[in-house]
């Protein structure tokens, strides 16, 4: 059984378990591998972003964020971020937190949603926001120093929540 | 006679009173136009950017700020924003702050400049990057609530500071 919901602040220790994970790898994300607690939930759980959590089992299993990806004249556009624990990878919970983020985005009265930076390497996570309904807007050159791969491109992928 | 010079903390009003004139309309940046004060500076000034000023005898016009666009893994592509005080626009301001900021880019090792957020409709911006030398690498929809125009596309623009 998979839930998802907002975070509490007594999630914090859950959410720092799976974005250490996540980034330690070095090829996904562009935090330093070595970021530390204070700054990754400081970050994660910044006052204008909204933090949820995926359940299965009883057990935390993934998290994304939601915000307004510019301030001001640009706050109608949503921005999201999303990290599943590795050793739950290939479970759908990207997509079912996708889905999740659409909706809770399309219910706060946002127009669109952008991701600023997907690794190109990153096959899945491209794969899973083109299935969604996301556009690849621009290729960033070079942008994300891979920790194996060296200079690898970056996308801006887009997807509109307003009817045509 | 136009000099540029990094910013000091004394320099506060100047810095203000040109955010404040060129958010005020609504028409290029992002910024509420009736942010406050202390958040403008918090913005422009914050730690991880280098904020730059432009004097044309002996008057402050111009400003400008440079910093990593992303943190970690993104950090070696510039990201920087330019303000010319109404008053002083059609004078060159801008190609020449644009000129130091790029020799201030290389000279501290950038591998290249990222503009998230050029509102399509500011064609003198859109011209003068162009000119040199970077490019349209995409095209977001209706990101920008233009004060007169509505929901119009800003681009994503970029160039290489690194040899071919």
């Amino acid at each position: 059984m998979l839930s998802i919901r907002q975070a509490k602040t007594s999630d914090s220790d859950s959410i720092w378990r799976i974005f250490h994970a996540v980034v330690a790898s070095g090829d996904t994300y562009v935090f330093d591998p070595n970021i530390s607690r204070d700054a990754a939930l400081a970050y994660w759980l910044d006052s204008s972003t909204r933090c949820y959590l995926a359940e299965r089992d009883g057990k935390i299993v993934g998290t994304y964020i939601l915000k307004p990806n510019q301030p001001g004249l640009g706050s109608h556009i949503a921005n999201a971020a999303f990290m599943v624990e590795p050793s739950a990878r290939g479970l759908g919970l990207g997509r079912a937190m996708g889905e999740h983020c659409l909706g809770e985005a399309r219910r706060l009265g946002f127009r669109g949603m952008q991701f600023n930076f997907v690794v190109s390497t990153n096959n899945p996570a491209v794969r899973l926001w083109k299935d969604m309904g996301f556009e690849i807007i621009g290729t960033l050159p070079g942008v994300f120093r891979h920790s194996r791969d060296g200079f690898v491109d970056a996308y801006v992928m887009f997807r509109s929540l307003v009817d045509a």
